[in-house]
């Protein structure tokens, strides 16, 4: 048995008409009897605009990951002990994508579904809304409102007995855009990490452009007054103008205020030797925090967004590596983020969200963290590269 | 036992995963031996875009009220005895929201789902399609196109052993909105009324503008040639240009007309001592009608629909009580009748619909509005007050 | 028993609540026991944008259709032997309408669906899209998009045995429209045709526009490097400037041809005695085609898509004949070409697609375009009617 060896379970597949409403596996249900305690299931939601949402939750030991399918395989939330990795969004739904006009408001309709812990904003397009050619593109793309059309889950049969959900999302339109990502979410039993790695393919026989921002949102408990935020920095600006006065205070969050609404900051991470490089969120004590990983040659930039305003309102912050900052895709073209995918060529996404149970494990993070950064420069532009 | 002890069921609740697709209770199930006879019934409904939509019919033994959760809990018709309250659309289906696009043809699309006798048009924004900060508000608003996320079937175990209808309408949007509205529709076995208690809670913390009107429509058997409607007017104004010329037979009606299209007119009513206010819609003979009774301090304008154009093409007349007319939410903004809903704060709003199925309840209700007008005057205002 | 007697089974009726998510018969399951071997089913699609989909598969010895009921009807594919009527689109699933958005990227939303062999391109409205009274007509209209009031198998049980598919669209949109359509696709058990008798009926009490392209569309094996299109020809034109230069050219394919895109051609057809046309289009080989044979008094214009680029972009020709062409319909309307349905009318529309699978076959059709071409000029215009 090699190590490759491994359980799988179509859950869906719109190829051969799969699609499995209610369904769960433990692991003695399978034949790997040295493997650690897990519970994999996905049930299928009802009522509301949570009509025909489906979730699937691994959980071990000391680990619950919740996914939506029907979203993108977008992580929902990730929970280890005391720690909860996601926050409270007024949309309290798990909102189904045919409840959804990306393009209403202005093409903000996104918002009327966003509240999970990860959504992949892209790959065709990211970014605030804006017009190329006359055509609105949407706030942040369609892949997070597009349900998977083939879901596998997969059980490693040989230590340490990995458990992937593989997720394929498909944004093909004629004469525009033959992009699928077939993303994969790894749990390790034991461990308290969550793994993500996506492939964007370009199917098509012509180069396209792409662009993703891995949209990552963490609230309470972690994020409270007196939380910070660490990153080996290279370059830090202002998204706009409100962020300017923010500038100075960047690592730190308020608590819930009032009429704060957003400061968005634009960063170029320092990375190791490997390209690798952390981004570190842990609260006021030190002692609860996350640690996102991630390869800055696949994601060069990253947007910090601070919506450190009250509690209803969400209280929330993002951190966000992505290829693109969050500014309109003419403003990214202009700016030369927009990156361009060749026919037929595959792109890999790798990041790794890292859920911090006590101080030993954030300061083991922070040093990383340190490592990178050495004495090497920050710049700090004072004034946004952009105005929308 | 109280007189608030009730039994009740949970039909749908995004909250735990219910949604019944099918599903009665009679009188006799139920451990109230002293209530009159009534059926209670959820359907759903299949095919074309009916796909998906449910469906709850409330019975007794001279009322029949149907209702749809998928589309904001409006009500699609009342029946008693040969009055028919309700009217016959051009769109002759249920439409699931799932295939409603309110964007479409400049923000008409929710012309594509509009069959009810009464539909919620709000409450983030009502009216005809308009901009603000480049943002197309669609006509009428989402409500009336919003799933219920929670419908709870309520009977008083005590007389008159009420039935109430609750339903649950969410307009969540991130940043933009948290407004959810309980509507309660409430039937006493025996009476020929339906009653509407509608709560309305910012739960940001935000103050939020509100804009409702209760879209109440009414076709044959009461709307005729020589159909009359009365209230007790303080002042009346054409909604438009074409209106200005319909402006004194304001109260009568058309026979169906081919190329009548629609006259709007602008009217604020008096009240009683308590606010309340009656508008009567009866037949040319005078022995069938429909009493609108309302709370004019919360819904303080009343539009009136006159869509007497051929019966094809959907014969039906609109008594409109709301806090704003039918015109875009800027310009309502600017004639100051968007309301504010403080943060956390509730809004009621309270309508009766009584059928009235003989003459002598014509009158009465006939003579409830003369008392109400008594000689206070009547300011005909003979220019609209905007031009959209 | 009268040649009008048949087995009718009803799949889908909205007006009875009835959906029937999976179903097949065989000729052996009906008292008709002198009937050829048929197979007929129906099954429902699930996962990803295929939720919810129906398809309905008609099979005899020699010949399979497949239809979409809930994509208005449309035509996936037509197999007889070794000749597939259909093509591959990179939209590679049966995409059900709640994931449709017609409006987005300025109205191209209809090309994240598009992969059938016939899609009906109307009725309110078909063409680019464009802008009327400043509401968004977008690509090609919404009948495609429609999922089925109606559906009805109906199987005549007299020789030849002949089999009908039945589908009620509706759109119908409060003041606008009220259109409806009954399809009707007739396959007789061993013959290799499938027709299409369209029955559009204006059911409001006004005159009202249509328009209306039967996007017919046709990949390998029939489309390949010297396949060829024939028809009779009275007038030619470019669709636009990049035409011009493909139009002596237009009657040959190239193969698959990278940056080709797309070179369209607007044709007036002659037509025989009854006002019958047939347009041509065969392999390199010319021992296997399909001949599209329709009256060309319902449909006066055809346009001809040469879509010769790649195979993964989606390597297909169109054979469209329609009312109208591609043109957006302000541009239809100044032409003259946008018809008027009077208040209560029908408009029929018949068109035959049959699979020619030898020599013989596609010789034979050759010869009926020839004659019907005899002698009469050909006016070839050098330059684009229109520019959009």
């Amino acid at each position: 048995m090699t190590a490759s060896a491994a359980k799988n379970i179509v859950l869906t597949d719109t190829a051969n008409n799969i699609e499995i409403s209610e369904w769960s596996v433990e692991n003695r249900n399978l034949d790997i009897s040295g493997a650690p305690a897990f519970l994999i299931s996905k049930k299928t939601l009802h009522g509301g605009k949570q009509e025909g949402s489906t979730l699937i939750t691994v959980q071990t030991d000391n680990l619950k990951v919740t996914l939506i399918p029907t979203r993108g395989m977008d992580i929902y939330e990730i929970v280890s002990g005391d720690v909860r990795l996601g926050w409270d969004s007024p949309v309290d739904e798990i909102v189904h994508p045919a409840y959804m006009n990306l393009e209403m408001r202005g093409g903000l309709g996104w918002l009327d579904g966003f509240n999970e812990m990860m959504v992949r904003c892209g790959f065709e397009w990211t970014g605030h809304p804006g017009e190329e050619n006359g055509r609105l593109m949407s706030l942040h793309g369609r892949a997070g409102n597009t349900p998977a059309s083939k879901v596998v889950v997969s059980i490693d049969e040989t230590p340490p007995y990995a458990i992937h959900i593989k997720g394929l999302i498909k944004e093909n339109t004629f004469k525009f855009s033959n992009l699928e990502t077939w993303t994969t979410l790894t749990v390790v039993p034991g461990e308290t990490t969550v793994k993500v790695h996506d492939e964007l393919t370009n199917l098509s026989d012509y180069d396209r452009d792409y662009q993703i921002i891995y949209h990552s949102n963490f609230g309470a408990p972690i994020l409270e007054q007196g939380a910070k935020v660490e990153v080996a920095v290279k370059e830090i600006s202002p998204f706009n103008d409100y962020a300017v006065n923010g500038l100075k205070d960047w690592q730190t969050y308020l608590g819930p205020t009032k009429n704060f609404d957003e400061m968005v900051f634009n960063l170029v991470p320092y990375a190791d030797d490997q390209g690798m490089t952390t981004v570190l969120l842990h609260n006021r004590k030190g002692d609860q925090g996350v640690a996102v990983k991630y390869d800055t040659r696949q994601l060069p930039v990253l947007t910090l967004w601070k919506n450190t305003d009250t509690v209803k309102q969400g209280y929330v912050t993002g951190i966000e590596p992505g290829t693109s900052y969050a500014y309109p895709r003419q403003i990214e073209r202009e700016q030369g983020r927009v990156k361009t995918l060749a026919a037929g060529a595959t792109q890999s996404f790798d990041l790794e969200y890292h859920v911090l149970t006590n101080s030993s494990a954030v300061k083991h993070a922070s040093q990383e963290i340190k490592k990178i950064q050495g004495k090497k420069d920050i710049t700090v532009i004072s004034q946004p590269m952009a105005i929308e």
